[in-house]
């Protein structure tokens, strides 16, 4: 646990990276004809949220002894990317509310959902075009393979809520592959950008990885045991059936009745949502699948943390990854 | 007018490069896991077609000096995003079904059709990461204008649905953008695969920029004046109230109550299909609107060839280009 006015200095930190990048994204989104198309673009990119991935783009390629200017391209084109696939999965989620406010879809219509997203991915790669050919092509390549690993997260997520065998091991590629490629990714531009070495690229890529996952888990954890006075929607994931790793690890543990009665309890669509999330509850206790979890954060965030300090950077720039982890992973929701 | 046993050589040459494209495309492309994602994505891409872009990428690659089966990379990332439009325009369009089968999101669902269709736009950028990063970043450069030119193409498309005052500059500019920049783009790949000159690649890329247009207006023509014989469904422009320049260049020259019975045709919702067709079509010939449709093909026909004609290659791929314009230009359906 790092102390209070530590957490809020490396908060000062994060906002500066934030505020900085938000000017550049202002200055270079600008709606422009046909306005059908780009207004969606400039709406959603405008939506706010916490620039997470922009941010460390940024912050990786200044820990790497590189310019911060130079990174701010590729950052704007990962927060692009992140903000398509919003795009896109809120139109296939059937989501009206994204950030407060409504989703594209909602207040344009699905076809221009599609179409503003399709250009919000084109836009994406041309943000990469003012780097020299070397690092263009290393960028675009790193971006399309982690890009078409988002769209496979996406379909397995699909896949899954019709699937009654789904395993923890596909589970943990679909959140990574969902979550944390994007958040190595945007990590390791911010490395190329620097002109560091491959071997510390990877380091810090797979920091990302295993940091994603973690954090992804701690969602997966939050989402039922957080304190609901945070105001977030308490266990969700229960009423919405979500085959998330605290059921899965509860079917894998479970047998006989228990098992059936989870099983049942999550085709059940006439239990009122109290019941169902008492009784789903009781059955994650019973099997201590909080603490189950809590030990798979922990290992996931300590192979973070080990590949971050392999890494051949300053301590002042470790620390700073560290204090991320830990800023990242000591969230109650 | 080319004699008949020239055609029949030139058809020959465009079926050979269309066969040794369709083994590439089944070499490259094969269903993976997600299967559900791949799935659609080798379904559309093995449709059929005339693959009329990828040959040109091809076919242009080999009239500037270069080795063919350097350009099937680029050839292919063609071919898949004009694929990719295809299924997300279906689903805009609604339509049902795509060379005689059913389209992605009737066989999948639109969820499938946005997801494998994102997918397929990604695949089309890695095939271009084969090359060495100059000519991957002028690939890939070229590419991302295209397609955004694409995507503002078929947003003006949309927005002429409801617009009522729209101009034959704004109608040429939107078929320029939908369909004449993949084509010239087609054709300028296969020059920058080529390592031709920047003033040829361009010359190539007017080329195709003319007979793209050319070839759309022939098809504005060809839709109401074709001969019924060849099966095409007769005037479903004037059904469906497509404002192509037949329309728009008869209500700029048209005054007083042809203009109002012609506005009037094309919002009247109860008119019988047959009766529409015979008013809108006298009203096309009252004003000469096959002669002056004819002359404007004309005009860019020209255009086309006189671009070609100042490009740096031999007689010989000189003529191919000429054969290919005529072999498209002189169609009757």
């Amino acid at each position: 646990m790092i102390p209070l006015f530590l957490q809020k200095i490396f908060l000062l930190t994060l906002d500066n990276y934030k505020s900085v990048f938000l000017k550049y994204l202002d200055k270079k989104i600008r709606a422009k004809e046909p306005a059908n198309l780009y207004e969606p673009i400039t709406y959603i990119l405008n939506l706010g949220g916490k620039r997470l991935r922009p941010i460390l783009t940024l912050m990786t390629c200044e820990a790497f002894g590189g310019k911060l200017e130079d990174a701010l391209d590729a950052a704007l084109a990962v927060e692009i990317f992140h903000n398509f696939s919003l795009v896109h999965d809120d139109i296939m989620d059937e989501a009206p509310v994204r950030r407060g406010k409504a989703t594209v879809h909602k207040k344009w219509d699905i076809n221009t959902g599609i179409l503003s997203g399709d250009a919000m991915m084109i836009l994406a790669y041309q943000f990469f075009e003012s780097y020299e050919p070397t690092k263009f092509r290393e960028l675009a390549r790193l971006f399309s393979k982690t890009a078409l690993e988002v769209c496979e997260g996406q379909q397995y997520d699909i896949d899954f809520e019709t699937r009654n065998d789904v395993t923890i091991p596909e589970y943990l590629k679909m959140i990574e592959y969902k979550t944390a490629v994007l958040v190595a990714a945007a990590l390791k531009m911010g490395a190329i950008v620097a002109g560091t070495s491959e071997k510390d690229a990877q380091l810090i890529y797979d920091y990302g990885i295993n940091l994603g996952i973690a954090f992804q888990l701690q969602d997966d954890y939050l989402d039922v045991f957080a304190d609901a006075d945070f105001g977030k929607q308490k266990a969700g994931d229960i009423i919405e059936n979500k085959k998330t790793w605290l059921y899965l690890k509860s079917l894998e543990l479970s047998l006989g009745n228990d098992r059936s009665l989870l099983e049942e309890l999550y085709e059940n669509k006439t239990i009122d949502d109290e019941s169902k999330i008492d009784k789903v509850v009781s059955l994650f206790n019973k099997y201590k699948i909080p603490n189950l979890i809590k030990t798979e954060i922990a290992k996931y965030t300590k192979d973070a943390y080990q590949a971050i300090s392999s890494a051949n950077i300053d301590y002042k720039a470790k620390k700073s990854f560290i204090d991320l982890g830990m800023f990242l992973m000591n969230r109650t929701v």
